[in-house]
């Protein structure tokens, strides 16, 4: 018995499942655990100075920051801000610079003694007061707040729940009409054509068939039966392989249809309530131009440019997210052109930390051809085991190009659900 | 930021680091945080069947098992045995086939389940009670045991701090006398000449030229000066590269030296305050014959034989366990030619998933030749923040071949030590 070290290869090995029911007993023990857990598996990431510097290397999330800070430096200028999250201190660092009055650098985890011999190596001290403290335990600061910074943003947007913080933050800290900086998001799906599901239902496959010559060895050689367990081994790997999404960078060429929003959140006046269980209805129309992609080249050779192309597997959704910096209705950021966005999308200039996240869709479960319509019900929820982590339900219809969405067999729904490591 | 997720390479992410003192304030809290980690961080693995396959699929450690059981049947003939940690359910399994009366299966994790299914499957649900709970959690049992089984060790023996829970279960439910399968354990420390110190120095410093780069980009991009953190990550660094352990299959023809024993247990009677901290001097003679390695090929040709052999870099110490299955005084297992040992050493025939723990020495810290003998105090300890983890330290003196034990410089002492995440 030797686990949990290097050789584990399951990706989702430091979350416990649901269903043990052991854990906890009562709420109390429900909360400490849940609290508890959090400070294991989710905030020491960002106490290693590695890990910093992966997102400072961030060109994409570093240029848009400060853009958002030197361009729209009027925002700042003797401002009292507050920096959520704040990491190694740079977004501190870089408010103070612009010109803010007092800077509040609020960092849960022990990188916050980094960031104050940043702020002090710099020459800062007088303006930026690092505190290691979650900001929901703050009882109270000497002034409210003009602004708002903090890059709070996890996989696939939501992905770590670091947003409930800010919104704490916001309502509490934040003087009426304040701004914050990102102000606004977009997350965005749409189909994709990757060999991601291909190679995925392979492994499942694979690992069916060295699950049976495993079980006929134990037959063979120890006298257990164990076939009865191999249904339930079917069901664990395929949640592992097939529903369950993974970081990726996708080629914009890789898109089968343009990105379709499934949430836009006003950090405004967004409350958690709003991103606790998200749904929303998503359209995409399936853009395969024949010749585009290999799969495609009998029907482009062969046949009448008429023809209708052929069916092919839907092979993923990819999901991406966008941020943008305009601050409050009664603090704007400075007109600014290009405006400041951070874009994840697959057709951004330039890959960022966060990547893509990719929804693989098994083999042959959808087919689909250019100018089909996909209709789906989506719900992103929080993971009951783990508050920070996410599960993706995407119930989907059909409306085969030039049919109505009122001719669609709505009881052919395909349901799909992916879990966000 | 997003962290946590599939592009954290740092192994020891999952674990919070000392010196957080916010995460626990008091006594209380910081049991259930203690508790709680626990449940994330180390039993969830278990609950997975493609952890027990892996685990099944040990050839070693199944025939050291199976051997304990059918080849010694008299033992479990009519007895009640108890199962720590069982797991899939295969030592109950077994104990029931050999004639066991009743069998207690205890398993802490939701995997108790297709246990119960393996148990019903094979027929032995009358024989095997699989009982989904921690066995410190058991009020009472029907009865006292006679023969306790588990399969409890970790990385180095001692990792996850399983023993644990084996000697409440002897001290709580076996009966005066019965029996432990495992019964007799020892640890063993080698010098070894690998080349994962050098990899590991190459990686260090590689990534202290990357931070170079890194900070002179963030200083020429975004005009924040970094290098008060440079002493920062490298300690970070250095902890990660140089003071960690790594799992490894390491050579026979890679020892410098043969297994010098650090630890010797009878669980018959060992107590958790015996292993909570391990105290031991180990004396580790070098055996680098001239000619065996490239290192030596000048020295071999080019010298007389009587010439002492060149220094060489002290690369790496290497550790392993075995383990034993002698039953108790009183009742002990059957006479058995050869006898059944357990062996995770480098030179056992085949290689357990448990492989051997490497800890690598930093190129220059240490130099050897054949003939020298070294002399440590070791110290082996749980870590503060996680007690199913471990820290190593090795304080070495060098006795130079040809000289007495009272020539060596104890002041020349180099103090070495390492995580064993």
């Amino acid at each position: 018995m030797a686990g949990g070290g290097k050789k584990s290869s399951h990706a989702a090995a430091a979350v416990p499942k649901s269903g043990d029911g052991e854990q906890a007993n009562n709420t109390t023990d429900l909360n400490s655990f849940v609290k508890s857990q959090d400070y294991a598996n989710y905030f020491c990431t960002y106490s290693y100075l590695y890990h910093q510097k992966e997102m400072l290397s961030d060109h994409v999330r570093m240029n848009a920051y400060y853009r958002s800070v030197f361009d729209n430096q009027e925002c700042f200028r003797d401002k009292v801000v507050m920096d959520v999250g704040a990491g190694s201190g740079i977004l501190s660092v870089w408010a103070a610079k612009a010109g803010a009055r007092k800077v509040y650098a609020i960092e849960a985890t022990s990188i916050s003694k980094h960031a104050r011999t940043l702020v002090e190596h710099n020459g800062l001290s007088e303006i930026v007061t690092v505190m290691q403290t979650k900001v929901e335990d703050i009882e109270s600061l000497p002034e409210p707040v003009d602004v708002i910074i903090s890059e709070w943003m996890g996989y696939f947007l939501l992905r770590e729940s670091m947003l409930d913080s800010v919104i704490v933050a916001r309502d509490r800290f934040l003087r009426p009409g304040g701004a914050l900086y990102p102000s606004h998001c977009t997350v965005y799906l749409a189909p994709c054509r990757t060999p991601l599901a291909m190679q995925r239902a392979n492994e499942l496959s694979n690992a069916m068939n060295n699950w049976d010559r495993f079980s006929s060895d134990i037959q063979a050689q120890y006298d257990v039966d164990l076939s009865c367990l191999r249904t339930p081994y079917y069901t664990e790997e395929t949640e592992y392989s097939l529903q369950t999404s993974q970081w990726a960078e996708v080629y914009p060429s890789q898109l089968a249809g343009v990105g379709a929003p499934m949430l836009e959140l006003d950090l405004n006046t967004c409350t958690v309530a709003d991103i606790e269980v998200i749904k929303a209805n998503v359209t995409m129309q399936i853009s395969m131009p024949a010749g585009v992609d290999g799969d495609d080249e009998d029907t482009a050779m062969g046949e009448a440019a008429e023809a209708p192309a052929a069916e092919q597997p839907l092979q993923g959704i990819v999901g991406w997210f966008d941020v943008e910096f305009r601050g409050s209705e009664k603090n704007p950021a400075q007109q600014l052109h290009p405006p400041v966005v951070l874009s994840t999308a697959p057709d951004a200039s330039g890959a960022t930390h966060w990547g893509q996240q990719l929804f693989p869709v098994a083999p042959g479960a959808v087919t689909v051809r250019d100018g089909d319509v996909l209709h789906a019900e989506v719900k992103l929820e929080r993971r009951e085991e783990n508050h920070r982590l996410l599960r993706l339900y995407f119930d989907m219809c059909k409306q085969p190009k030039g049919t109505r969405p009122k001719d669609v067999d709505w009881n052919a729904q395909v349901a799909l659900r992916w879990n966000i490591d």
